[in-house]
């Protein structure tokens, strides 16, 4: 048994070594210029962790782990692109560096290479894997698409934000768990008590993302909040508060929504604490967090086996317990 | 059996089929739009063919055509994306009807959806195919690269420019041709026969059209001649040109690429008349088909069976004979 920091310090060692040939070309060296940016490694991680709640680390759970961590670098070279970011992790973006169309095509072949690693895994497997990863790429897709149609619409409900953020957040995560499990033997119930596992916990994630971004201590969370407020982005708490602030306070928030004054985030944030969506946010995070602890539980291995998951859950929502 | 109209015929009418869900979203009915603008399918028929060499057409056969195709607009999808074009087939390009953002997103769920149909295959030939699709799919994006990367240089030479060609166009129909073959049980002997039967016949397709794009009649060619040259596009000519020309005739054309004068398109073809590259290019042509052709005719099967592919490459070469 490993745990969440050593089996990501073993994924990061093991995802530098000859992933990308970078002597066959300008699009291998793009990617590699991504790959090399960093990250938590989170996705891949957990995918480990899901084998190795039922057995030692297989060969095959190392390609299908390497494979999700490049698709997730596809995702996010394409989104950059689409949002005309110009930094990733403080370094420019590869769209930045390396010119639009090369991005493009090294996302391209990044996820050519993510089945490249699928590909190797023994054929017991390999259908199965590829049917849930291939699902998960379109849902992750489909959810990118949707936060971009929501940005030009002002009438998003909670349920189809919620839905959004399924896609293009959570089941990635419940998905590297389903597979890591599929590929240790596990049963389906167990892979299905993985999967909600991941994907309440992805939901708890980013409803934590959205309330930091409101309400995070600069200092803690290495950013100005406001961001999300200044860019009108559709939030947890934003659609909560229009659909649950009184009639004047939700004429307020439109009103700056439309005006961009100086006082914006100030204002936005005091019409938030005013109709307490900061601490229906904390209860919504909660909630989903003991929703993925539930069906955490209840996965048919040894409780102590479960340590580096709940680690894993606890570092990404914070908690110090 | 079935000639090359027929496959063409049924192909059409089974890509019509339940191939994109469009009720899933707006990627969806980006992703159909596209590929309703039709085209000739010659990758996914010429797998087909490549099968029915050896048995009759089996399920997998057509879910190896099915992904060839789906990746062939995948690749279009992006390609006019990074060419900035605004028509496809006379139609408004996807990113002009649906937005770049949502056409790059659209190019990325057809390719997952190339997978889907590849995932369907039996798993005896599973991992070869997608082994075999992968390297392909990965030449292709190489060759999309170095396309864009000769624009902006001028000492393109005629073995790289031959290599990017190949990557660009020639390895997907050869590689098509052969997971059709691998799919119909052919031995590895026959496999490479039927590769380089489909790469030297990709490589002539192109020399006709960079051939056609310069000389060819506008009656029949479907459109006016000179686009190449005008846009200083590297083609089999140019580079022959400039590589054979007299030292005045190379001088003039280096200046007729950077003036950009109303007579431009008759001035470089004089010289391209002059310095006979029009004659070249069709020995050169010739000669790719002559060595396609040998390489069909010693694939181990009945003549009569090869009828077929022979059409296609005569259809692709334009001979009437």
């Amino acid at each position: 048994m490993h745990s969440f920091k050593e089996l990501s310090l073993l994924f990061t060692e093991r995802f530098k070594e000859n992933i990308i040939p970078t002597q066959e070309g300008q699009l291998y060296r793009a990617g590699d210029y991504f790959l090399q940016l960093g990250g938590k490694r989170v996705r891949p991680v957990i995918c480990l962790m899901g084998n190795e709640l039922f057995d030692d680390i297989t060969a095959d759970t190392w390609e299908a782990a390497i494979a999700i961590e490049l698709f997730h670098n596809f995702t996010l070279i394409h989104d950059d692109i689409m949002d005309k970011a110009s930094l990733r992790r403080g370094q420019l973006s590869l769209h930045e560096k390396f010119g639009s169309s090369t991005a493009l095509l090294a996302g391209d072949i990044l996820l050519v290479i993510a089945y490249d690693h699928l590909n190797r895994i023994n054929t017991t497997h390999l259908k199965k894997i590829i049917q849930l990863f291939n699902r998960t790429a379109k849902q992750v897709c489909d959810g990118q698409q949707l936060d971009m149609e929501f940005e030009s619409r002002d009438n998003v409900g909670m349920e189809e934000y919620l839905n959004m953020i399924e896609m293009k957040t959570s089941v990635l995560l419940a998905s590297s768990l389903q597979m890591g499990s599929i590929l240790g033997g596990a049963s389906v119930g167990n892979q299905q008590h993985l999967y909600q596992f991941g994907k309440n916990l992805g939901i708890a994630f980013q409803v934590q993302d959205d309330y930091l971004d409101a309400f995070g201590n600069p200092e803690k969370f290495g950013k100005e909040p406001g961001g999300d407020i200044k860019a009108n982005k559709k939030t947890f708490l934003l659609i909560r508060a229009l659909a649950t602030a009184s009639s004047s306070q939700a004429k307020a928030l439109r009103k700056l929504m439309t005006e961009n004054s100086a006082t914006k985030v100030k204002d936005v944030l005091s019409i938030f604490r005013a109709s307490k969506v900061d601490e229906w946010a904390e209860e919504l995070k909660e909630q989903y967090y003991q929703e993925a602890m539930k069906h955490l539980e209840a996965v048919a291995v040894m409780s102590k086996r479960k340590q580096p998951l709940k680690e894993l859950a606890e570092f990404l929502i914070q908690r110090d317990h």
